[in-house]
């Protein structure tokens, strides 16, 4: 995507090896580029959350494990980053998809070779990332097309999301924000209502870059949502997602479970957008999923008062209307979702 | 209730007619008194929310006429002091009634004698305010120990609440922690998790008073208390409310509909406590309430984002298990309302 008019993706090699992402945790004030020369700092960074986004994650552990084997190609040194890479944070499953798609590729590569293999496939990775948003930005622009189409009127449609689940989220394009910028460009009007998204404010990186592709937007409180669904506000709801089981529960942002119940009561539909390795087809129950229990200190450091952080929630299934994959969109459910991934329902 | 051990009321006249205030915009950071000589300052004071919750706007309100009659006793300054007073907040209906209560009432008293009898009545509302609170606090505790028998077990109670009704939203005691505070005395073991109440974070003042009493919380961001619902940590949801339909509609902080939409998800009830004047009568349906936007700057000031904010949202009576009065705990419905206060239902 492009950002004062200059196209980057959210993460990238460099010549010298060393890896260049943007840091998240200071967008949308500032626009800095960090250098990352190591796997330990690779790590830093997805623990902190300078990088974030389950595509995003799963491709930043890929070029951690590069950053890896530059200093030390040897299995025990594959072996340990890719642990130290998974343990940052255990409700993503790109993160262990990435990692052990990796190893288990180089491990059969000699030493002398694995760092330049690394590079390639962490780059396929990425290329592969990017090409997956594209297929749902197409799917999901025909689902929001037919969304508009059932709703008729004039008005633009309008989107409501929560957290950022856009560029910034993956290498490019972004999931559930694909299928908008799709519709953006094709001159189809529509606007989105942005979820601020406490207590990260994610909301703000996805305000930022819809501004910045000139996308109309509005930030709500959390708490909005569902009066704007009362209202008659929204047309439509999409997310990304963490974690989605095979029987379609789909793992989000804290917060993404009350704006589907709210979509449910109001006959709204609710989509997530979830490139296919975002899948865990070994879970079935979304309740099986490890919530991540981040620092209450995000919350709040007031002296003397307790706070609790969990950073995900499920919707289940039955609340979901659709699941957008790279491959087309599906019911939420396991026959569906098999269906359509056959190679990955063993 | 205590501050630091020393009672406090959230307002009081003072022998020279000044009228003094707990500043609750700082809060918790800060205890500041603030003295407020007029009725435009006391308009302020309720805009800028200095005081704020229903009950003790609408004494606030009626306070504010009496610093009105002070400067000029006159029916003119009466009625200008009434509207200015109703213009500050649209959504409460605690406002209005104060206003035309007291209004009624001093009209037919001569002007020589206006401000003492409208300081009594001011008096009288602020007590009659603190003794439905502790009837509220009965009725609410029967409710909740019921909740605990049904629940069986030795874990405390676990109360979610949203935004603050607490002492700090009325004069003492408050409405939905009433019930909190009383089974809290009596030795019942409560958790109270606080919703945090974006934008304005009025669960740091809930948290606070809770803490200064001695009762155990926890703050959740807003996104969160679905998440604890569908991990079985909520026994019961009780909220206060700005304005409730004589149908058994509760407005209340935006956001209170999606704890509500959650409850029911979850089969965990969802009370309002609402004292009598909170009751509009005149109203059928919520959505006739008018709902209160706020400045977006409450919500942020990020340069070239735009952001809405509306204050209030309605949760339909369908979704409310209860509503908890001075009189006792009715189904939310107009039957059972205008049973229990048939001399409202003219």
């Amino acid at each position: 995507m492009n950002v004062e008019g200059r196209h980057y993706r959210t993460i990238w090699a460099l010549a010298d090896g060393a890896v260049e992402i943007l840091d998240q945790t200071r967008l949308p004030a500032a626009f800095d580029i960090v250098r990352i020369e190591s796997v330990e700092r690779m790590a830093h960074a997805i623990r902190a959350m300078e990088v974030r986004g389950a595509p995003l994650i799963g491709v930043s552990a890929a070029y951690g494990l590069c950053l890896a084997l530059r200093a030390d190609p040897s299995n025990a040194k594959l072996l340990a980053a890719g642990q130290l890479l998974c343990d940052t944070r255990p409700t993503a499953v790109n993160l262990r998809w990435a990692v052990e798609r990796m190893t288990t590729a180089l491990l059969g590569v000699p030493a002398a070779d694995r760092v330049a293999r690394a590079y390639e496939l962490a780059g396929a990775m990425a290329d592969e990332d990017v090409a997956m948003c594209r297929s749902i930005a197409e799917h999901g622009a025909r689902v929001l097309l037919s969304q508009l189409e059932t709703r008729g009127g004039s008005e633009p449609l309008r989107v409501l999301t929560h957290c950022n689940a856009g560029w910034l989220a993956t290498v490019d394009w972004g999931t559930a924000l694909a299928p908008v910028y799709e519709l953006h460009d094709r001159g189809v009007p529509v606007q989105v209502w942005v979820d601020e998204t406490r207590p990260r404010n994610q909301g703000y990186l996805t305000a930022w870059e819809l501004g910045q592709h000139g996308v109309p937007n509005v930030v709500l409180t959390d708490n909005a949502g569902g009066h704007y669904m009362q209202r008659g506000l929204v047309d439509v709801v999409i997310v990304g997602s963490d974690r989605t089981t095979r029987r379609g529960d789909v793992c989000n942002k804290i917060g993404t479970y009350l704006k589907a119940l709210a979509a449910r009561d109001n006959g709204i539909p609710f989509y997530a957008a979830v490139p296919s390795p975002t899948i865990d087809f070994a879970l079935a129950d979304g309740a099986e999923i490890p919530i991540e229990m981040r620092s209450p200190s995000e919350v709040h450091e007031r002296a003397g008062m307790r706070a609790e952080n969990p950073a995900f929630d499920v919707t289940p299934a039955r609340l979901v209307s659709g699941i957008i994959t790279e491959r087309g969109m599906v019911n939420a459910n396991e026959e569906a979702l098999t269906g359509l991934f056959p190679e990955r329902s063993f």
